[in-house]
């Protein structure tokens, strides 16, 4: 991967991470808890566990995994409208959190993890781009956690985790893909793709989209090659965040 | 590309559509309207032209186009609570119409068509899979025809559509990656993607999900080539409807 | 009944209704669906048959009939907001739906639909005036098939319907009683008057609102005389479409 | 008209009214307000006098008549669930206040009334069947009373009203054309007709609605006839209050 | 206590009430029902029985009671938006209706009420200050007769009342602390606190909100001494209305 | 103060504070930003200036100081429904943050401020009681350092802030007042009640609600004496804060 000589506002590699930090049991009352950082982005990231299942899977014997997903209002550089004061949770947030759902639930096998349903909250508490890989990659953790405190409390026999789930953001910033844009970069990118992956590097969910004119095949296989990169080294640091 | 020696429902070829059919001028108020069908599923498309843009764009003399997207109640095979009634627009609805927006918004030059809005709206009458790629691909010749009237009427010196926009679905059907899937593949896809593409073969949107399970480099080189596939037949069959 | 001289911007005489025509099983996934036209007044009527009845029903051995109706936003001369959109549905759009319900009740012997419940759905694809009668005399149709396809299917013993529910507008328009106002007409009535009968000439409802003045008795007693003309012709146009 | 031989559940003849009372000046902050009784149905019906009018009339030298209806959660024999509480106004409340807005509108020349909204609120305090038919009648002599205050201020030069309204339920009741219906007749009447009337005799609403059973042409004349002489006393009572 | 010496706008000493008058049965379905007047404030409170609880509370073998509290839109000297309308309760009125439920409770024993809720609602007609201190002290008397007419009835063995509850405002007014504040004062004072007390001299709330400048602890003592006068005085006003 | 010999579940003294740690500049965005805990309730307290004051204030040459509140869904030890997602602020949270505002407007002169909105974001991170006095006391920080930022950036000339704002909760449990409850003590004290007071010993808000039963004169006067004694302790906390 080229160097951009130092262009990116940040001073990275264009292959390299911002400074990722997991901070295990940051809040005492929910089964599992971390503070993620992506660099300057910081998420609150609870698994909540509750022993029932959401009417639609009433009596199937499988679990569900769902998430939720909020911003403070000034998480952001200019303070935002709080979702609970509007009356509702706009566009941006119900797709954050449904692919937060979706991602996580690849994780699991929702038949082993018995009738019950974890509740991931992802909640910014400082944005600076990359939000919602952000949660995915800390949520996992938290998934992680809450299932580990159902094994030691004799709840669940097996470990129905299958496979470790992260992701990371990719993109075209002056004409170069880069990984892992913060928002100084994200707010000026030509592309911006989130890659949902496995530890194995199979896919979930990829996400491209040309905010400002379309990419091209080479730049989309530049971009699936750094993010595989990126999720690699995350998964590691989830690996040892969980060893710890 | 492989046969599915007749394996899938349709009996279609992996990478062959379903009939794409364009009825232009179906319902007589708006600027543009057609009825775009990809076999069984059906969507009227309408562009409305509004002489004032958002508020967030006032006084920067470009214009805007934005989409919505609904249901008809009984559009599916089980009858679906109205969104109007229920009170709200559902996430997927919103994700839905987000994507149509920023597509559509790709193929325009916004500052060249002038402080309007143009809104497009897509109503799906029947549905049998594939309706959000139907809405971009038929909202384009909507899009079209309303800027043609704009022309003809003397309010656009020029025309501001830089690039023609089509949407087609792609997935892993039983192990093989298949072309436009119907709502009986659909519903049984390992992975299922949306590419938009411009006509001239690059990017807008990918857009892939595993639904059974992660998928794999190999499988997504695949689809992304058959979605340049179709989208390159879908960009030629907006073409000739509005050649006519 | 005068002739106005081709004074209606149709061109109609007083008594003469538009072109009426109903096309059967304009959808497929309906148990009954048709698209009705009264002249550019078009609106998809679909029946869905629930195997339940609502809470304040059950356990008492009779089935239920219910409406709801939606105009899509451009089906009108200029674009209204969506209603899923607005977070409600307004006053008008409350009213006709309420009145196509009860309308359609009157058609069927509750106790003998048994405990299931036919949604009828009116979308108006587009608008010309009279969509709430063309609503009820399509929705009497969509109702009728699905009906049919209960005791195709051996659900359902004998007909519960006890009588044919046609309706019709009929106003008072430059000083002249006319039958089936168009856009054109309703816009400038000084009265207009929705009335839904039986085949057996008589009423289920008179809804007559002075617009730009009261009307006198003798008006009223016209627009009667008129109406039963209309609603007579529009159940022999019922029954043909029925028939074939 | 036939005497129902004290059939009717308050012993009243077929064409005769309860008894009705109109008490000016009931809360002293609006600047019209009664409190409107028909027997045992009690409304208190403020006009308030507000210097603009709705977006939609701005600039066109014209006013505006408004009506709002709610009734308190126990005007009613069974407590209702408060609408405020319930987060939305149902569709038999918007009906009837878009009824109340219509009919007071009719009383009045808008352009006589100048750049200025007269907001009707018509509060059941104690519900007995007939609450529209008294929020129209006793919303008139609010108006009327608010009208009144503006001339005395200077605020109006002529007076704008150009005739009463006023309203009256009619039905069919155990086979029998009856007279204002009380809850125990509404509740079980074959048909329910609400008419809103000039003191000239001319019609500005007919309202009528089979509940049990489609009514026949001699039915409906009867209740019209029935309704017109109920509306004459009802007008001369409106003139007794204000000329007090 | 110091004179005014007339300076109250109302010309009340400062220890002094207004007319406080208390009717029984105002209207007439509720099981308890009262008009309760604080001079020129006048509210309907009526309590309804309900013979289910909350869900929070099924099967424990005890009662609730409940409030709602609204304002008629024209209650006040300007109409204010009738809540019904805007969709939803304001945090003013939701603050008010939380705390006559939980003034109201504190009447009660739960345990000795049986599995059924009595809904206090508490609807202002006419507003002059002090309306939710006449809430309370009204909707103790309106839950009285309620809980009268159930051991009437034969429903309770014995009277689950174990203490009278009632409410006045006190506060600073131009540097003097004053009783029971009318609009004109309260909208002028220093200081506004709202006492909710028992007959016994205990209190069940102090709710005190500095308006103009925080207040001293000799203002506060003050304070308190004049609402203990007065809620002296109310819960003999309630026991004369009560046993009349 | 009596000390209750170990029997508070924490094994403070009954008038002694938790570990109360402010921790500025939390979060990078906001003008002002503090981390408030007291004991193990932990609240996000940011101050965002706005350049522009409420519609009801335009143009009258003051300020203004408002609130919002709210909690994780995970703050607490059983999951709470996320606010936004259930579409509305519950009435306890609207309690809570008008509470806010009020306190801190009392604590700033609006008119030396200029016309611009300071708002007050109280994010409960962690809960275990006091989250709405933390959330004062750490508001007044978070304000005082967003104060401290225009004073430095020259857009104020002098400092606004006219006294020191803080809060606390005393209560009864098991029969002795005691200061400042934590989550054990609150949810079974028979008392509860919060003060709101300045540096100079003054009252903003007093609101003493009783829970198992009403409290007498002597509770109050012994609630009040401890609540002056921890405010005194609190406003010393915020100095040495500020001054850091």
């Amino acid at each position: 991967m080229t160097d951009l000589n130092g262009s990116r506002p940040s001073g990275r590699a264009a292959d390299q991470l911002r400074a990722v930090k997991i901070t295990k049991h940051f809040t005492k009352h929910a089964e599992g808890s971390v503070l993620i950082e992506f660099g300057d982005t910081q998420v609150i990231c609870t698994a909540s566990v509750e022993e029932k299942v959401p009417p639609f899977l009433r009596g199937q014997g499988q679990g569900w995994v769902t998430a939720e997903y909020g911003m403070l209002p000034r998480s952001t550089g200019t303070r935002m409208r709080r979702e609970a004061s509007a009356g509702k949770q706009g566009g941006r947030t119900q797709e954050i959190q449904r692919l937060i759902g979706r991602s996580l639930r690849a994780a699991v096998d929702l038949t082993r993890l018995g009738e019950r349903t974890i509740h991931i909250d992802c909640d910014v508490i400082q944005a600076d781009g990359g939000t919602r890989t952000a949660s995915i990659t800390g949520g996992f953790v938290a998934l992680s956690i809450a299932i580990e405190h159902l094994i030691e409390r004799g709840l669940l026999a097996e470990n129905p985790i299958i496979q470790q789930v992260a992701s990371i953001s990719v993109g075209v910033y002056q004409g170069t893909p880069v990984l892992d844009l913060d928002y100084a970069e994200d707010s000026n990118a030509e592309t911006d793709m989130n890659l949902v992956m496995t530890d194995k590097g199979t896919f979930i969910e990829v996400q491209g989209t040309a905010e400002a004119a379309p990419y091209s095949m080479d730049e989309l296989q530049a971009m699936l090659e750094l993010g595989r990169k990126g999720v690699a080294e995350l998964t590691e640091i989830q690996r040892q965040a969980l060893a710890e």
